[in-house]
């Protein structure tokens, strides 16, 4: 167990590969808080994303929160399969208070039974989708949420 | 007619508002192509928003389309009445097909009676909801869809 988890990416790689990858991302100030297959929590401060409220814009906000999915999801695979490609095919996006500070966005764990059977849809098609929840908080309280399918594709 | 047209801000004003009063817009090189009560056109570059798989990143296009269902609230508004705050509830995006250029994403005209709906309710009670249609494109190809609930509230 201990050699293959040397394959998951460390937290500075991952914010690395995000920055590189994603440039926006850097733009935005997204930090990577943490990286590991049980979770993804990204953290980006107020400035580069404040709007004419001095609150966060809520498409920052919905950028970081499909960053995260797509971490996640990067962090999963790469550990356990080949190269796969991960798209985005659908978000939906509820904001239920104004973040006047940093914001915090934290992935839900997917259902066990659910990944399990994404996985194998995966292997036997080489294409499969998951919806990954994701929070956003301001200093540990709930600000709002984000449901997102994605689709993951192996390469060829 | 005339008289009140001259209070709804120019192309030029509106992008200068947007970069100015929500950085992120300028680092997404965002453009206001069109902007009047009859819609609005926003514009980006690949490159600022480009992700691993050289096409737009989700999270950007997700932020353009929700500036421009704003950008349309926002001069709807500021021709016809006070000074209103406007605040985006919630998103539904549909990512349709990947878009390997420039992004543009244009607003699709709120339903009339809808409209009155808001209007009516915004002046009674100081605060009304509507809904926003945005397509995303690239070289005039719908790529995508938003639809976002918009809160607005009129300023003390």
């Amino acid at each position: 167990m201990s050699a293959v988890e040397t394959m998951a990416p460390t937290r500075a790689e991952v914010e690395a590969y995000l920055h590189a990858q994603i440039p926006i991302s850097a733009a935005m100030g997204v930090r990577v808080v943490e990286a590991s297959e049980s979770g993804v929590r990204l953290r980006a401060p107020l400035e580069p994303n404040i709007n004419h409220q001095s609150t966060v814009f809520g498409g920052s906000a919905a950028a970081i929160a499909i960053l995260a999915g797509w971490t996640l999801l990067h962090v999963r695979l790469n550990r356990t399969g080949p190269e796969s490609r991960i798209v985005i095919q659908n978000t939906y996006v509820h904001y239920d208070a104004p973040i006047d500070g940093a914001i915090e966005v934290v992935t839900r764990p997917p259902d066990p039974v659910a990944w399990d059977r994404f996985t194998r849809t995966l292997e036997r098609r080489g294409k499969a989708r998951i919806e990954i929840g994701v929070d956003l908080e301001q200093d540990g309280a709930r600000a709002g949420g984000l449901s997102g399918a994605y689709v993951v594709m192996l390469e060829e």
